[in-house]
């Protein structure tokens, strides 16, 4: 393993030339990570055996409380990605917290979870105090407009481990459920309707893709991202820095109409449908709506194929609800935004998740 | 903001030939960090008036669960530093998981709390799938061998936000407290003894100025952690990877028999004996005891200066007790590797812990 400093601008090369660019090129291998949480997977199921912890939620591990088994504590972890890059090019440090808290929530809110309190981490290799403080603050607001605690915080200053003025923001966000108000994904099969509720943008993920694709690890970064874009109708700095939509607030106002709900994060609706389809059926995503123009002006600038954009970014759908056609009727009467994207059938073949193209 | 490419070898100079290294010249300001806490800290304080959440444990956030006041959640989250470079120049990546578990359960267990589960974070570059399979399931082992759920997780890959070949491992642990189990610190006062347990090596703290005090940023670094030293009867690397003690079944033991726990970590015994010293009085620690060979190796190579040392190391001393002195004694016979360290006397002006060099 060599020592050496990374140097993002030599990553970018001839594929913008040849045949497209791909998360993979962009420098993430999702088949990699996979591999790796699959075989992690399997040692730590024989190590846990016998303990309480649930993760069924999959987006959310659950966790009864010892004596009280009808009080389901339930936790996630995750950052924000290399979103933080596009901020500090813009010098715009504020949002990245609400970026945090926002994808945080959902990943509770999947299971029917009010979250209760959040824990953060910023990690540098030289502390850049202000953008330290207008990240965290960022954290600290969002945390307050959701009614969630900011228990605690650590900020690492580690010299060699980060490139210069780059920083990583980490949340684990703990919330609690009612065995009996708990969504489980249980029931889930063939028949169901799945439903979406639309995006704010690219939320949190696929910035390394998109990075590449219009050359902000290269000079003149700032100047791309102030360019103002007429089918955009705004600058793509502006685009790209929209913060991840919340949707606390809808889950709250369905939840006893689903039976399942997908946060879609990395690895877009195939990889997130996934999570909550049974190994008996496969959800078949039409894909009917509209593509914000976001997505369609990274696919045409990168030459990102369709596969790729769906496997890499939410592409208009930032959370999935998976239930039966009765109650999916009751759901888009009380979320008028709402609107159906697939359906559940039988399993056909390996594939949890199927895209159709009109 | 510069975007270039951090060089850490450029970073090493005539310090070392002048006035002997300090953290702040291995890169680590913690004055700087000190000052963006306490910002922080006011305005998080302006946000969060009104919620349920106290922190006054310090190393550990608390939160009394809605419904059930006298049920208390404790949370902490927290990283191993470039304790990971060091792992890395060795290829020994399995003790690191060990470190992050252990340093969160000695966190939580200074206010009495029993930990319940854990969630943990691996960002990096480029995924290196052996490395990061070691890192984790060395956390899933930790976390098993003490009872804790691994509840879940997130791998992250970020290029060009990490150094190539450097990772970071962030971890959160939730426990769970009977508030009249709460080791809370209140009553600490004039007359108090100081106790101290024994830590096994640096634990997870300093290796920034370690790395720099051996050169370890530079070629050969393998070779010099290679070397044996007779004085510490082991290799170098040995020394510095030893895991980070933990010190839950002692805590356990003696709870009903303290005021308070300071779990020594950056910023050393003043840094963190100070957060448990109420304004009203001061600590004063007499340096009495063996300070262990890997400090004073660590003091002489690089000449650093006695304060300095003690502000950025444990220095033999991985956990401290406060308590009066008729409890100290039964202390003492509970846990006989227990030793005093020092005693609480009124304030002595601002300074809440005092040093005494024999």
């Amino acid at each position: 393993m060599t020592r050496d400093p990374v140097s993002p601008e030599l990553n970018r090369g001839p594929e913008i030339r040849s045949e497209g660019l791909t998360y993979r090129s962009a420098g993430v291998d999702i088949a990699a990570a996979d591999r790796l949480k699959r075989r992690l997977g399997e040692r730590i199921r024989e190590l846990f055996g016998g303990l309480p912890a649930r993760s069924f939620g999959q987006f959310a591990g659950l966790y009864p409380l010892p004596g009280l088994p009808e009080k389901i504590l339930a936790a996630t972890v995750d950052g924000v990605g290399t979103k933080t890059r596009v901020a500090a090019l813009l010098g715009k440090f504020d949002g990245l917290g609400r970026d945090l808290v926002h994808h945080c929530i959902n990943d509770l809110a999947t299971c029917g979870a009010q979250p209760l309190f959040m824990l953060d981490y910023y990690g540098t290799g030289r502390l850049n105090p202000e953008a330290a403080e207008a990240v965290i603050a960022g954290v600290a607001a969002a945390c307050r407009d959701w009614d969630i605690a900011l228990l605690g915080g650590e900020t690492a200053e580690m010299p060699g481990i980060y490139v210069e003025g780059e920083f990583d923001l980490v949340g684990c966000l703990i919330g609690l459920v009612d065995q009996d108000s708990l969504i489980t994904g249980a029931g889930i099969g063939p028949g169901d309707i799945i439903l979406g509720l639309p995006s704010d943008g690219l939320h949190t993920n696929g910035y390394s893709l998109v990075r590449k694709v219009f050359g902000l690890d290269l000079a003149g970064a700032t100047g791309t991202l102030n360019r103002h874009y007429p089918e955009l109708g705004q600058t793509l700095g502006e685009a790209l820095l929209r913060p991840h939509r919340c949707y606390l607030n809808e889950v709250r106002r369905v939840r006893r109409l689903v039976k399942g709900v997908a946060h879609i994060t990395g690895g877009g609706i195939p990889g997130n449908v996934a999570r909550v389809i049974p190994e008996s059926a496969t959800a078949v995503i039409r894909v009917s709506w509209e593509v914000p123009p976001i997505f369609r002006l990274i696919a045409a600038t990168g030459r990102v194929s369709q596969a790729e954009m769906f496997r890499v970014f939410n592409m208009g759908v930032g959370l999935a609800f998976i239930t039966d056609p009765d109650r999916a009727q009751a759901l888009l009467r009380e979320l008028p935004e709402a609107f159906p994207i697939g359906e559940v059938v039988p399993a056909e073949g390996d594939e949890r998740v199927k895209l159709l193209h009109d």
